[in-house]
């Protein structure tokens, strides 16, 4: 066995497979939001995607071990955005050390979330997940650990900006946080349920920075 | 025909009907939390309840419309129990006019959740019923108005409440109670999902009192 060659091949066999475990995640996530995730079967996974099931098990070894990873690579999706939003619209507003007015803060968390991927997709899939957690003990642990693992992310991220604008929260900072990620989600599912197709960032712009607001107080 | 026995009969036939569609109704909410309201038919609610699917379509046009009314049981229990937390906890509190200190405030609350029915199968069932509303637009625009009215309902008191201890919100208010709505919802699922057997007032005597203070000032 040449082992060289196989060294060689390998950055190629791993971007293919990347490649694979893409296509697979992308129409894995449109089968979970159209037909919802006990209806989804591997083979519709498989045949949207155009591979066969074997491609499915060489790269996961259960619909839920995918589902996992869809939800890991949406969760950093996210994460990614807000951290772009933060560095682009927060952090030149407070570059010169002068304090935000309430006004500034309203519009620099306006500008955030019009980053932020507006996917009605997600937030039904993630329902779906929930749903399914409660009632199965073997992904629940797991589950619980994606979603507090997500809220601690993003406080992280959130309590620095907040800090860097001179604000912080009033009461428990992940408490905080997790009610302002309920009400962005409970606002995509009202607007689904509407068939309200304006943008996320034009929903939610007179809510979040107001119970943004709300909950702070100035350093 | 004899109308004047129809009538007499009247009175002991609704009675029936009332215990026959509680049966439903209570069987429903087991076997759609159980199950989920997809996978759960026709037959499995009547067979729970003791009743033939004569005895099922004579109260009930569908399983939508059983469903319907059994969140509207439910939606009337939580109001009827919020109610009398009021007028059982906060009523005798203000009512020598003096002003509340955040203490009793937090005390208040903590007592009034305390009254609330501690039913994960409640949230279970309001989640299945959210995700099937979002992909079937027969039923989208009814569960909508229901769950507005359910805001409403719950708005008209909480502002009472504050108003009658000289608080207001610092927001919109239907906005607020949304958010504290959710906060509930939210923390039933973590405790479904952590395994938590923590009575409702337990896990929310820390959260709820602080949220609701973070979101309103004195009069």
């Amino acid at each position: 066995m040449d082992t060289t060659a196989l060294r060689e091949d390998a950055p190629v066999d791993s971007a293919r497979r990347q490649k694979t475990r893409a296509r697979l995640l992308d129409a894995a996530f449109e089968i979970f939001a159209e037909h919802g995730v006990h209806a989804a079967s591997v083979e519709m996974i498989t045949e949207a995607a155009g591979f066969t099931r074997g491609a499915f098990y060489s790269n996961f070894s259960s619909k839920n071990e995918l589902f996992f990873a869809l939800m890991e690579r949406e969760k950093s999706l996210r994460i990614e955005q807000l951290n772009e939003g933060v560095a682009q619209f927060l952090a030149p507003a407070v570059g010169g050390g002068a304090a935000l007015g309430d006004d500034a803060v309203v519009e620099i968390i306006t500008k955030v979330l019009e980053l932020q991927s507006d996917d009605r997709r997600w937030w039904l899939v993630q329902s779906e997940f929930q749903l399914l957690a409660m009632r199965d003990p073997e992904i629940s642990a797991g589950f619980l650990e994606y979603q507090d693992g997500f809220v601690r992310e993003l406080t992280t991220i959130v309590v620095e900006a907040l800090t860097s604008a001179s604000l912080r929260f009033t009461i428990d900072a992940e408490e905080a946080v997790r009610v302002i990620a309920e009400l962005c989600a409970n606002a995509e599912a009202r607007a689904l349920l509407a068939g309200d197709e304006r943008k996320l960032s034009e929903r939610l712009s007179a809510s979040v920075p107001a119970i943004m607001l709300a909950l702070t107080e100035r350093l």
